[in-house]
């Protein structure tokens, strides 16, 4: 089956195929048989107000006002539609209408894309990395964030937590700061929180939704945009279904009237995330995948490290998602390393997209038999510079 | 099941299960069991090409070139995108950035909603209404066509063929001359022809894609954009598959570049686009489908015209499309039609945000039960005008 990792072919973890009983609850669509226009399920619909409840933080809230709920037909709508609330609101306040939108950097290209495609400018906030041997950390640069979110321009942060690329799964003081400074600052906080259900170490690292924060922050509840999906932890990212949690009324309100160009949410979709969220065998299949991909991340990183010094490469050891960030600028290539490893066969998504030249991501959601394909193929491209081979 | 006409739920058409074949193409997808992002496959291309070559009137150009395709999750975001193209035209001109964007009306609201959402004004080109009887027709207005899209800042004409809410399947003669005046005026022509493969009687009535006119009118070719999809045909609205024909690359490039918020097509989708195109059960299914809408449009005529005078009530007898725009003037009714007959138990569209106050839309694609119900409600409230009971 083909794999990003060595095809270049974007099914990410394609490999893997869907759980059991939610597959079942599509099929229970499949025999419905109508496809038109549709709505969540009651049950659905009480399934997502759960669990941004529980997982996200919001403690009972979004049970007891479903309306919190903005149904989405995927998560890059919401980061285009909080660019264009705050346009609408710098319009509305007859204000200069130019609008900045900011992200810590490395980060999944498509944040570092909305803002241009929307005609607003972009502000990068650097990670700091620390480098021990060979582990690669990234840490949050509070004075440039505080700096970055206070000029005038800046109205939104598209922010990522769990972090990708980096795999950071931020503290609760990391951000307690964050939405602090949103609020200093009076800028939108975009919470992509979609990979809180691949933490590998609930205990170390527990995962923190930013609406566990709003009783805490006083202005966040006015600010905040929460957005999840069960797309990248049951592989269906391609059946449509996304949801966000808008507390603020007429936030909500803008958020929704500048998205009415959106596609709608299929029945399969609703039907997925409905067994996702209650199923027990789902809750079951997720553990077993945290294991597989645990497994399949630290034996990427010994496989690269037994096999090329800390000068050449250095890498995170994911504390979530699938994905690890290698930087190897110590290797010296001086053309963009994804078409450079793309040569070797194997596919990695290419830094510079994401903010940082000297990086690349690898996906290991695959089996361990393609992700030893795409290892050798990685070794064999760094062997080449290396060693001139 | 529910139905839009008697329960205000929009499912359209929910009661019409997809054709067999189709469903069969869905389920070998979910047997698949994967639903990371995907691609659609060479056979779905190729039927979607050939589908916009031989009823949109391609004549082999789009199987020639099938980069000419764009996919969409739905007909919706095309018409956002194709305001958004305008715009940037204006914008990379340097020209005032101030865009309109033009229909006729009655349309379906949704048209003209997508300006104010874009921050573009609407300019509205009222159709000529004539009635013989019961029987209202709607022809263009050529004069006022040509004065509107000559208006400086027009930039957009949202068109649509066949015609909804009027049933209009517009003749080869009016779309040359709605194409010319677009060249004419340096107009952005959008032709969503979803509702083609619903034409009643296509010997007296042949409906033509605007495609059949690039060579005809030359300038068309730098201005169309056709947009159709499967979803009122076979009842897949939410499987959000859709597609565009772009014949000019850079128009093709703009129209991209614009609409990078779209969610994806699932792979549902194109599953259900390649049976409905390719399958022979599916090509009849369609033709039965033509006979039982057929029947419901007559019947629809002949209930609402045996039990209401022509002084209170006209109506279409549409060409194609399952929809009925009802003109009720003559009731007097000074209240919002729409909500008047939502109190007697029948939904119908309001005619207000379609452009039209005095008019409400039908959707007659339900059983013939579910229709007769509806019918029944829609005349106990006109009685009650009427009579006063």
């Amino acid at each position: 089956m083909p794999h990003a990792l060595v095809d270049g072919y974007y099914p990410f973890a394609q490999d893997f195929r869907s759980p059991l009983a939610l597959r079942q609850s599509i099929a229970s669509v499949l025999d419905h048989g109508c496809f038109g226009y549709s709505d969540p399920s009651i049950e659905c619909t009480a399934a997502v107000a759960s669990k941004l409840d529980e997982t996200h933080g919001f403690a009972g809230a979004v049970t007891q006002n479903p309306e919190t709920i903005r149904w989405l037909p995927g998560l890059i709508p919401a980061l285009h539609h909080v660019v264009r609330v705050a346009q609408l609101r710098q319009m509305d306040a007859k204000k200069n209408s130019h609008v900045s939108v900011a992200s810590v950097t490395p980060i999944y290209y498509r944040f570092l894309f909305t803002g241009p495609c929307e005609g607003a400018d972009v502000l990068r906030i650097p990670l700091l990395a620390t480098a021990n041997g060979h582990e690669l950390e990234y840490k949050l640069d509070y004075e440039t964030l505080d700096t970055t979110l206070g000029q005038p321009t800046c109205k939104v942060l598209l922010w990522c937590n769990p972090h990708n690329p980096s795999g950071r799964v931020w503290s609760r003081a990391e951000l307690l700061s964050v939405a602090q400074l949103c609020v200093k600052h009076d800028v939108l906080l975009l919470s992509d929180e979609v990979w809180s259900d691949l933490v590998y170490d609930p205990v170390s690292t527990p995962f923190t939704g930013l609406g566990a924060l709003l009783e805490e922050v006083p202005g966040l509840r006015e600010r905040l945009i929460v957005i999840t999906s069960p797309s990248k932890t049951f592989n269906v990212a391609t059946l449509n279904v996304a949801f966000g949690a808008v507390p603020c009324p007429e936030l909500r309100r803008q958020f929704i009237s500048v998205g009415r160009d959106k596609a709608e949410t299929p029945p399969f979709g609703y039907a997925a995330a409905l067994a996702a969220y209650t199923d027990p065998e789902c809750a079951k299949w997720r553990l077993r995948l945290l294991d597989y991909l645990r497994a399949n991340r630290d034996h990427t990183y010994d496989v690269l490290c037994r096999n090329v010094g800390p000068q050449h490469l250095k890498m995170t050891k994911p504390e979530a998602t699938y994905l690890t960030w290698i930087d190897m600028e110590g290797l010296g290539v001086t053309t963009e390393l994804g078409p450079f490893f793309q040569r070797h066969g194997v596919a990695l998504t290419p830094g510079t997209p994401c903010g940082a030249a000297s990086g690349v991501r690898l996906n290991f959601a695959t089996t361990r038999n393609t992700l030893n394909v795409g290892l050798e193929r990685l070794l064999r491209g760094i062997d080449e510079v290396c060693n001139g081979s």
